[in-house]
């Protein structure tokens, strides 16, 4: 008989899945961001900077949670790791709102929509992932799905860069929405570090 | 008397060979690559991506050995990490090529083939550990040389960027170049973080 | 009754201790780097070097002891990462000094001093934690603190960014300044990165 984690876990359960549903909301608004006029875009930057302190905080309250807690669901450090990189996600996401407003970049190139659609993707899984945590070993279609989705972003994002060096840009513009768009990169490769690191627990506990 | 780790291990280690083995392959490549003329391009990135491609099947191959396995040879973590950071050499050196592909860059800059040379020395030293990892206090000397070579790199690659910067290329054509020998830089610091990963499952076993 | 870690770790600590106060001598430098003219750089430069290679012996030294010692006051593997992420400080300080002197980069922006003086609060407090790790839960208001500097710092490296690209300096200009700024942003997360290490360290002794 395997003895649930479900007990000791619940509060830290709890906490990922906010987290997870937090990355939705961050990645649904960053959808808007792309499609909206350059006019709404401080109003729309402040929105996500409020998304990323609240996964701030739930990263926080995980931690402090995981200092007052005798027994973990997991080990200690795994909980640890896997908070710390599902805030990267939104911190990347943020980072990249935020230099576009910034910069006051013109449109967005034309292949930034598909990369925001797999980033969409990978947040859904994300977030329906967390709150299966008890049973990491029965996310592996999880897992190869974020996988395959950070491959096909690796592509669209190789794509996007040779669409931005076509000449038609100056430097200074090509420069600045290239900063924009690995930070859109970064994100991708962050849904993939959460899913190594719930993979990585799968693994131990096999 | 130590008991041989052999016995439950010897698929990993093969695992872990045949993906040494397939970095060397894949730095060859790279060295042709660069030496190659433009239109010879496509084709060597087509053949580095099936390189990349294979040295993703055998890291699962590794993680779906380890799914399955009761006794490791080492802990599991290390292994799925060590893994991990094998997959990235070969991602980065497909990256360059896919980027002076895609990008249809001129002529590498003068420093790159010290910069391949490095990468095809640390190559060699990781595909010669590799059948070795059974015994992993033995390599020091494969972790104190990837060190070195990580630091020569380093300052073949500050060389490469004063060179490129000294104003005979244009900017977007700077911007191209230094996105390709970025990726070759972080394959220099990749083979490092593969030899942290062996020499910290040396220190854990100590 | 807590057994003190002091007896097994004396050397542990003290190399710790060395590591820090190396780390808050080089950013001592740094600040004096980015107020002198250009014509001290190559020379301020050799001196920030000579730091990089006084903290990677020190590094050795703590790995070399690691293999030698039967008993370690934490993990072997939390050991070795503190000592590798100490380690990345001190690099990333170094990559921005010489960059700058390599590309011969005019005077630094005006948003330099403010990302200096927050580093210069970092090495401060990691500095002052490094003797105090026998006790790591003591150290939250280290961790806490760190982690609010590495928040001022990206908005200060952004508002750096925005300023680099106002259309004032030619595009290979901004692309030199902007790889010295981003290798100070680097330092600063690399603080936190050491500060992450520790409070890992306090968790898993919790």
């Amino acid at each position: 008989m395997r003895i649930s984690r479900k007990p000791t876990g619940t509060k830290f359960f709890e906490l990922f899945t906010e987290i997870g549903a937090n990355i939705a909301r961050s990645v649904d608004l960053l959808d808007e961001f792309v499609q909206a006029p350059a006019d709404r875009r401080p109003e729309l930057a402040a929105r996500m900077h409020a998304l990323e302190n609240a996964g701030d905080d739930a990263t926080h309250a995980i931690i402090e949670h995981l200092d007052r807690s005798f027994v973990t669901p997991f080990d200690r450090e795994d909980i640890y790791r896997l908070a710390a990189r599902l805030d990267d996600v939104v911190d990347h996401i943020d980072a990249a709102v935020d230099l576009a407003t910034l910069y006051r970049v013109g449109d967005p190139p034309a292949g930034v929509p598909a990369q925001v659609e797999l980033l969409r993707r990978a947040a859904a899984l994300t977030a329906e992932a967390m709150p299966r945590l008890a049973e990491p070993q029965e996310l592996t279609a999880y897992w190869v799905e974020v996988n395959e989705l950070e491959n096909k972003a690796d592509q669209v994002y190789r794509r996007l860069l040779s669409e931005l060096f076509n000449g038609e840009r100056d430097a200074l513009e090509v420069m600045k929405l290239k900063d924009v768009v690995d930070e859109l990169e970064a994100a991708a490769d962050a849904f993939e570090h959460v899913a190594d690191a719930v993979h990585s627990i799968a693994v131990k506990e096999a």
